[in-house]
């Protein structure tokens, strides 16, 4: 059963796909017809159905797994399934991390390695209460991905990218002898357990009520408030906690209320946005040959980047 | 005793201020002089006293009432003190209210206004939410000025601002039947209590750390969060509260991490930004008459405004 | 014969709209056929036509009633007529309002709270000025509608709109009493006339020629100081009066060439933008069940708008 | 007697200036001075009058001129008068032009190009506006500077910046044969003769009210929608003249309601940013040698120009 | 053989074109079709092949010359070639002059003009470094449009530009005789010499690597620094040159990384965009009649242009 | 013979100091004074000179060392010399490097850890370049500070902060395995050496004319330009080095003609930025202890940062 990513123009399929998206068009001579976007762990393709029998706007339903018949064609370079039927299978008992992407990195690994950087941090204030924020979020904070499409949009996104933040403040930390490494690693850590709230989970992910009306940042930083009162924790080391996430995005225009002003919150701000955008463009180069330019990056205004040569025996 | 706002070139006084900041210079010839801020309930000035005398630096000790023998000259169309003498005064027992701008209604007119806004509302979440967190913060929610500078700078200046807001919001729901009367009443009572954690007091206003740190935007949607967990509240009342807190300024750039996703936290932020400029102009015009123009305020960009002739009877 | 408003997938109509625009497309097998936009008292609707008869388009001419006979089909979601034939008929004493929006209260009605507050006025030069203006383009001030397409377009929508105004003003200058009455409520009466010129008429509206080059803000300023010199009026009113229109859109980004210089210029352009901003979210909303959210908002950047819980009720 | 232009460090002075300003500020030893702004037709100067007589301030009234004893000084190399006595003189009589910066070409000059310009109108619409809104302000266009500082601040200055731009417009319709000569030309006489209502008059140029609360550009719009309908004018012209008008500023950050639709408005822009342009650079240069650098250009954002060698000879 | 300027609605056509682009996509009913891209020198128009033949990929190559037979239809008020059949023709020998828009002016009379603007550089490091760099790049220079698609995107349009630039500069040196003639001329041949490398070349012009990384103007910066040390040229001109080059989009966000320092700098910049801006606007007014607006110019923010009655004798 | 880190209010002091401006103003009483800035190793100060001697303005000559008897006193909070008297010195022989501040890490030490990075370039053409480039300005490279004024502004800054970005380059490099460590470490060690010929030298440093007119991005992108056609490089490295240089501000408003469109491009902005930020806020935090503010930071916006007590054991 082949996935979307090993498709390729005159492939005639027969397989199971997750349903993200399913809208009802209408042709110019008036009949109906499907445009279903198919997800699998290895990538997404929008399917037509153009002739739309009785019940197939139940097959097609976004969240379920179903099994598909179709043809794939090209469009604009771009390819697509001709869809000539569809058929609902049962969900229960569907294992659906083999239709979201996967971590680079097996999920047993970073739980191991987000242990052992809990277990390194000296300071009590910062140990306990970054300690008790994961165990209250942890089984999402395990699952959820770091965003529905931007960056690290895979199950345990949010993980991976909380720890390779860690992995970038550690190293930065021994350059960077000012800076105080126990509550940078823990900022790392807790920055984003707000997009467990903000977001509705692993598969299919949408923004919750919350997520749309506050926002995973103001959500994370009034449980850091919370956490600190059930502590009974007194002192500065809350309140820095809460900055660091409220100034997280760096500028208002990014939804950071505060800017940094505590060199380890401006650490923050830099480190999470070089991991963001080192995995936007890993996404973006992927595939791209040497001599040969990406797709617009939306994340950097829509500008192209360029594939050097020199990358050449790497990728 | 004459009030900072009676003052006229040439006046000799000999009268009692509270101190706001004090600051130590050279002159050209390398003697000490001190700047000094005085403020009472009518205003504040600037004083410099040009020998310092050994005790002086512990007689004006900003948030200290002073007593101060002076003569008041005109320096560039500004009065100023010339300071003769300063000599520290018991501050126990002193009545601090006699030096801080009062607010143009009574206190207790303010509370019953207040008490009565609370027991009008109907909305069981609402009631009972915007009480609980009233409560939380009363002493200081009736005392506090709603701004270091800005706007109702003044005693009870907080109270004060809310339910002038309260009005508003109270007219314009007879005018516009689609607004929702409760919640909005609630957001004009409860959007700034988080001043009363970002500032220092009634009194030499300051920033504390909370208030540099994590704004009174974010303090007062962690404390909303906190109050609903603590009433077991459930629903969207408690989601709709914090995001009308969080987009209450109603653009990144003013500090609101949300812009309003609803009518009522659209309303509350429209009324906010009224109130607070019809304040700032009721300070700019003072004194200004008609045919000539305010300075600059600096709340709307250095700007000046135009006192016309046709308030020529009222002022 | 069904309104635009009522119809659903799968009717079938025969019935008269206004065309508000007619384009002819090409099909992928090289057919022409139209598409037509067509409108009534209740709404808007797409129509196609996809066999292009030798007459068709004489009949769909934009600002004509038609004749139509469509079947009404739903693609992606949004209703479209499938336009099987047209007819022309007679122009000539259909009464267009039947093809327009009407205000929400009766043109009667407000012509009487119109002169109600024409009446109201005390002092001599605005009400001169104000009866003046408003009576020199009195027939086109009772039916234009305030916008093209952003809010108060219907009929009498720009009298709807500026007597709303002025009931704001009203209610806000009891709360502020240092508002001056008069020439606030003259300005949300005249603000806007300058629309009268700038569009072509309260049926199938466009900007006309001046409309374009000068805008509706200069218009009426230029026509305030020419109607000043035609009453021989001197002193400051008039001057004051071409300001707050000058001024009325606050921002030069928004058109005004000026930004607020007087209390009354500031709260006329607040009014406006409250006024303006109630009147979209009530476009946006109609038909929004609670829990749902809006379409995206264009006048506030493409945001989308929640519809709570606690307005079921009401709507 | 000494022009301003001519003073040096050390001289010592006995002569007669206009002047512009005068402040009283006080010294660390309370001891009053003043500050006064002196201006001659060949710059200004700011004086110091330590030991304040009694009836200096009758003496050093703004808009006079009077007779001054100084020495002059250097400060932070910025030369500076230390006034030893100021005395009034009769102001009848007085050639005020001998203390007004004057045009570097004589007034008449430019009036006989202003009727060349006229008399060279083809178009009936455009000459007969042009003529008749040039006449209606005539005395105050042949003696008002173009701007208060900026540029063109001199006698006639406003009528040797439209010359100017008349001959750049003059020039470049050779080169551009799409440009109608006509309206530009009368665009560049125009454009700018609101000021001669927004400014208070050649000396001591301050702004009016209507300056104020209006600007040169509305006042102007209004003057020519007038103008078309004293002389019962028809058609496009007034209309395409107004736009130019307005939209001469180019962009509505610069004071434009509306953005250049014509190529004329657009060419009429243009001309006039490089004819201010080309004379503050003027200004700026002055007396600066190859090799060195400029003061701040204020209307360059606080940029330094360079001065080449290749322009050693011409200077 | 029409040309495409000529083609109508209905027009049956067997011609010659050059390939612009060429797409494929897919029908409804799943049929591939080709979207191609046509040009010759009075225009470009698209076309569609619904039936696509095996070899037809083969045949519509971009930049090369096709021999096509189709209909030309009207689609959305825009004309449109149904492409029916294509063929390959022999590419050698072809003049492909006659499928790229022409200059207004014939090359060889610019090429006369350059070298008679070359000779008149009295200044002697100006004249060599100037004829060193257009001599190094001659041919290009020659033929070259000025930009791919902005303005004066014609063969010879970089030249074409250039001296129209330098014709303005002329006249203005006359007009404001403080500009430095010579080094304002110079500046006026080269500033956009980087187009050479920046660009592909005078037919189916795209941006070439160079051009993508460092862009036109940091490339010809670095030609001239190179130019000077080959020339060992000393002293400020090549410093100046330099300036004058990496300063001419006048502002950062227009892709100058130096604002005009030199009031030559500064005149070139205003030229250079006076003169695209009166070719673009020639562009978009081209075929619009008195009364008519143009389509959207995206040079102007998408602003639409007015054409005046006035210009209905000229066009 | 104390350094001015040791200086404390009522010293007084016979020293030796760099003179790096010397102004002259006037007092009251209309006495000349200066104003001098004095520098050492362990920082600066400002001296005020009241009564100044004859010969005193050939003695404070910026740049040269001189000998100093002076009072310190206070003034706002800020030390202040009063200067007795000064007298000029030898200037031959005297040891610079004891009035500049020195690099944290011993020349000697960074030159090796320079040599090493070289050593350490694995790819030919990247190896070549990068060592003929910092051969060619090695002595400079070596000696010059980063910056006049803003970030690493001591001798031997440029290579401190070179060397400081190449490791973390050297440490992200593994973390990120897609990204080339040879172009991106040769980028760290070569995007600031256009600095040695925009800055005048490690004392007293200054902007010379290149340095205004071109700036440092722009001199460095021509010499890679050069360096290739000397070298006889071919290829894209060359191409990709220019970019990299000229994209490492990374925005237009930051001095950058390109945007960052390699990946290792990006990943030197951010790296630059990183490491900018961090020695600005080392220069920030100096002497601020745990609990207060630093003063207003100008290269973030005038913010204030907060040390928190967590710090407290380190510093």
């Amino acid at each position: 059963m082949k996935s979307i990513a090993d498709l390729a123009d005159g492939d005639r399929i027969d397989s199971q796909f997750l349903v993200n998206a399913c809208t009802k068009g209408v042709t110019a001579n008036s009949r109906s017809y499907l445009t279903i976007s198919f997800q699998d762990a290895t990538g997404t393709m929008d399917g037509k159905k153009w002739d739309v029998d009785p019940g197939d706007e139940e097959v097609f339903v976004p969240g379920n797994i179903v099994s598909v018949e179709a043809e794939v064609i090209s469009n604009k370079n771009v390819l697509q399934m001709k869809v000539l039927s569809g058929a609902s299978i049962a969900q229960e008992g569907i294992d659906f991390t083999r239709f979201v992407p996967s971590s680079p990195i097996p999920k047993e690994e970073l739980v191991k390695k987000l242990e052992a950087y809990l277990a390194s941090l000296h300071d009590g204030d910062v140990k306990k209460l970054t300690t008790y924020l994961l165990k209250k979020f942890y089984d999402r904070y395990l699952d959820y991905p770091a965003a529905v499409r931007n960056h690290h949009n895979f199950a345990s996104g949010l993980l991976y990218h909380s720890l390779s933040m860690a992995d970038d403040a550690e190293a930065l930390c021994r350059l960077y002898p000012s800076l105080n490494r126990d509550i940078l690693i823990a900022g790392c850590l807790i920055h984003d357990v707000g997009k467990t709230i903000e977001l509705s989970g692993p598969v299919a992910t949408k923004y919750t009520l919350e997520g749309k009306l506050l926002g995973h940042i103001s959500i994370m930083q009034a449980e850091i408030k919370e956490a600190a009162d059930v502590l009974k924790m007194q002192g500065e080391i809350p309140v820095l906690m809460q900055h660091m996430v409220l100034s997280h995005h760096n500028k208002p225009e990014f939804g950071s209320p505060m800017e940094p002003e505590t060199r380890e919150a401006l650490a923050l701000a830099m480190i999470d946005d070089f991991d963001a955008k080192m995995n936007i463009l890993d996404k973006a180069y992927a595939g791209v040959n040497p001599g040969e330019w990406t797709q617009k990056v939306f994340a950097f205004d829509d500008r192209y980047f360029y594939q050097p040569f020199y990358n050449e025996k790497k990728e």
